[in-house]
């Protein structure tokens, strides 16, 4: 089992979890990993190009949002609640809740 | 008395908000600015370059995180606390909260 490397919670910063957050294709990413809790990467790129993707998921990472782990041939990836919620009480939530309300709207 | 243009509560999107949000000179206008209540730019810019910060409050007030209105020769800034609770309902809360507790986190 290998595990891809991400900040430890407590070096954590608002301003790169903010930077995470700023692509829409990222929030995307976030949003299906909190309503999926583990996804492969393929679970939640759809048809999206891989190395795009694979950017994006590597920022998340480096922002300490996102957890990836080898198994196999495949990368499982979660969102890290406990450490987030550890270290920014409540941001997680309120950011899920404005990706939230922004469906809601677009609906 | 002049009013800069910013989005309606309606239009801020997630994104937006999030960039904003990814510089820590931005940051540090933000927390300063819940302080304050209300500022001129010179009461949280400190000795910076004035073009620099008339981006980030550029910046500020189109993501639609800063309300800026020209009294006579200064502009007043302020956080869109009410629009922003409305549009995403304890987010701001939680945003103040992270920048303080990595202030805590570094003195």
């Amino acid at each position: 089992m290998r595990s891809h490397s991400c900040p430890a919670t407590s070096e954590i910063t608002p301003e790169r979890v903010f930077h995470a957050l700023s692509d829409p294709v990222r929030l995307e990413i976030v949003r299906d990993l909190a309503r999926l809790g583990a996804a492969t990467c393929a679970e939640v790129t759809y048809d999206r190009p891989k190395s795009s993707m694979s950017h994006h998921f590597k920022v998340l990472r480096e922002a300490g949002l996102v957890h990836s782990r080898g198994e196999g041939v495949h990368l499982i990836n979660s969102l890290r609640r406990e450490d987030l919620d550890e270290r920014f009480p409540g941001l997680l939530d309120a950011v899920l809740g404005a990706i939230g309300t922004t469906d809601q709207d677009a609906s």
